[in-house]
């Protein structure tokens, strides 16, 4: 042990002779590098270094290989599952100075940037090319940490997920080399798909230090609106109805009543306070008028309505804001509580029975836990707020997560649909994927870092 | 060496005690299970073996293992890189019999399947369902082969590839252990993507016996059309400006002067022998309206048509029929000659410059080899026919092979778009992906297959 912390401060020595003050060691920018968002306890690392360049990743990987330091990049620190935190110590590579937009190839549809650029900075970016970058998880995230853990978010039914929207990436391995995962081309069958085994790996496989993604062409024609129905039912029959009759809807969001409520007081959104859809269409004027009309035809038939159509940009965008919103919305319900958001995904069919059954679970053992979904992936989201002086309610809360988990497998569902593994979901992999998937991931984690030194301690345990 | 072949022996011998007359060792259907179609030379199986279910699998894998027998596994045998090949020795997997339909899911657009089933039969299948499932390589191919090659077609513009319509795969591994690559669910972010990792894989990781497959709804109206154009620049053009734009194009093929030549006289067309693109739109019957609309403006911009609409539906087979024949159709333009049919993929704003300098270095070189391609995607066939008597050709033959992938590689493109490396294209990894990719890929490869025994000499050597 002693050994151990002799070896973290020759590597720190080593960081700080080549970074200088870009390695910082003080207790409050460690704390603010390990899970600060949930209830996942905060493991702070060693010390934080804030690389420039991806040969200063390499010096970092070869310093840190030799004295057997963990690694753990970070982007925004917005994940919810303890991806950042350092359980084993280490060091947090923190990418906010890496955040450059390195090449647009407009006639292409795709950039080059860097990982430490967030998605609103991205789209900013893009805005006057007429170009934008569709995956819109809640936070302003970075898209480096977003394709570490597959992020997706609201356009996701339309536009896919990070594993759709990375087309490359530059990925320092642990043995210090830059492995480029992918050429630019659209497509390709030359070899094994090193860019989707990257996504969503969260770092434990290598750092990813450049990012080549898909863009998309911002629509002619955006309409988006909020529909509300008598019950949860009603919303995913209508979810299911629209994907089935090959609406291509770009967003269909649901917020059962509770997060009204939630949204309403901290969004200033005057909604009946009933389980709700938000929608958007993209598309041609003619298409997104017939999108909308063949949408309102099945609502109605489903008992729903009226539409509140947000036709102004500064109402449309005040919407998503508030949808985006959602899980800061949900955790004012209760002040003073902890939060902990999670999300389980489940084949669509299955989407009413999965969130009726976790509404009576969440009732039956008398928690407050708002919904909110992308229903059109049959993904959806919990808030659980908690007070955590209170053990009885801390233990109905974990019985409550396991129970949604349990629900979800249950319907040949996933643990989670976008939030990612980090430490908070490795114990539901082994009943989710089975013994052979699980044993097929740690071999490939010790083939690709033999030291378990990337981000030791997520995902897969070795 | 006669170890060896001693033990091959025992492992037919173990094979036939377990399988009977589902062991083949005739040399007329061990050929049949090496390369049959390009110039890389035919090189059979020690034996072929019919499974019927995942544990015959499971019990060859198990049987192979003991006696170091390399396993091939084996769709309809339409590669064209050697994929099937036995250049070790081996037995030839052949899931002729596990052809079954398991399940379709109508509400989650989905259906699980055996890996022996063809593209066609399926979509027969799910047609009074009003499914389809899109990915439409040439030849009528087993949907076990199109995932291990990462297959596409004239749909991927719109619909993706094989790796954006395989939701899960049963995957008996090197150990005999059968894995589940995923849930049902729509999307996951719940540890690495094992099923893109094996999408592509070439059986060099494991052995698919089942898969889960994204459907899609057969579009309300499809509209297809014919349209000539005066160069391959302008087509190209009208392709990239067609993307840009967002028009949802379903099908965007380029055929050009002497491919248009090849399929007039193959299948019965009477086209202009000038660069045409073939394509066709989906959607409602407003939306195909529109599309086809906007994408005839794009045309009369850049001096091409006039359009020929295909209204009928048998009208529209005939075409897509002459389209998938196209190879076939090549191969007559020179009867006797071997063809090598061969393609890459590059950034589409370099697509018109790409298709004509592979133009010009087939006509320096004075060979034939008309070009048709997926156009939409940046991807594009040669189809190379050699005299095979005639050294001095199969040199220049091989000379334009190398300089069409320096060509795609120079343009940030692949060798590959999707035929995939089988034997055939496995000299071009290390420029097309760089030495620590292909060392992620080796190391992947021990990991899953530590004997070398699945599928080997294929994508990666070790």
């Amino acid at each position: 042990m002693e050994h151990l912390l002799l070896s973290r401060a020759a590597a720190i020595a080593a960081l700080t002779a080549a970074f200088g003050n870009r390695v910082v060691t003080s207790q409050a920018v460690r704390d603010q590098h390990g899970n600060t968002l949930t209830w996942v306890p905060n493991q702070p690392p060693d010390a934080v270094v804030f690389p420039q360049t991806t040969q200063d990743v390499q010096q970092i990987v070869g310093i840190c290989a030799q004295h057997k330091m963990p690694m753990i990049p970070f982007g925004t620190g917005t994940s919810l599952e303890g991806h950042i935190n350092a359980p084993f110590g280490g060091v947090s590579i923190d990418f906010r100075d890496m955040n450059r937009v390195l090449a647009v190839h407009a006639e292409d549809l795709d950039c080059v940037i860097e990982p430490g650029i967030t998605r609103k900075a991205l789209n900013e970016h893009l805005r006057d090319q007429g170009l934008f970058f569709p995956i819109d998880p809640g936070a302003d995230a970075s898209l480096g940490g977003m394709a570490a853990t597959r992020a997706s978010g609201t356009n996701a039914v339309r536009y896919g997920t990070m594993k759709d929207n990375v087309l490359a990436m530059k990925v320092v391995l642990a043995n210090g080399e830059v492995m480029t995962t992918s050429r630019r081309a659209k497509k390709s069958a030359s070899g094994y798909d090193l860019t989707r085994l990257i996504v969503g790996s969260e770092g434990t496989l290598g750092i990813i230090t450049e990012l080549t993604l898909k863009l998309s062409g911002i629509p002619e024609a955006i309409a988006s609106g909020v529909c509300p129905f008598p019950s949860v039912d009603a919303a995913c029959k209508a979810t299911i109805q629209t994907i089935q009759s090959g609406i291509p809807v770009a967003r269909i969001e649901l917020l059962d009543a509770l997060q009204i409520r939630a949204s309403n007081a901290y969004s200033k959104l005057t909604l009946p306070e009933v389980p709700t859809l938000f929608v958007e269409f993209h598309g041609t004027e003619a298409s997104v008028a017939e999108q909308s009309q063949r949408f309102g035809d099945i609502v109605t038939e489903l008992g729903g309505g009226p539409f509140d159509w947000a036709t102004k940009p500064e109402d449309r965008s005040r919407l998503w804001q508030a949808r985006h919103d959602g899980y800061w919305a949900g955790r004012h319900l209760r002040p003073g509580a902890s939060a902990f958001a999670t999300d389980v995904c489940v084949p669509i069919s299955r989407l009413a029975e999965c969130v009726n059954a976790t509404q009576r679970e969440v009732a039956e053992l008398n928690l407050v836990a708002p919904i909110l979904g992308h229903v059109g992936d049959g993904n959806f989201h919990l808030t659980l707020l908690v007070d955590m002086a209170d053990a009885d309610e801390v233990k109905r809360a974990k019985i409550l997560m396991e129970r949604l988990v349990e629900l979800a497998l249950a319907m040949d569902g996933t643990c989670t649909g976008e939030h990612g593994v980090g430490q908070g979901k490795m114990k539901y992999l082994l009943a989710e994927h089975g013994a052979p998937a699980l044993a097929a991931m740690a071999a490939i984690k010790r083939a690709l870092d033999p030291q378990n030194l990337m981000n030791p301690g997520k995902i897969v345990a070795l």
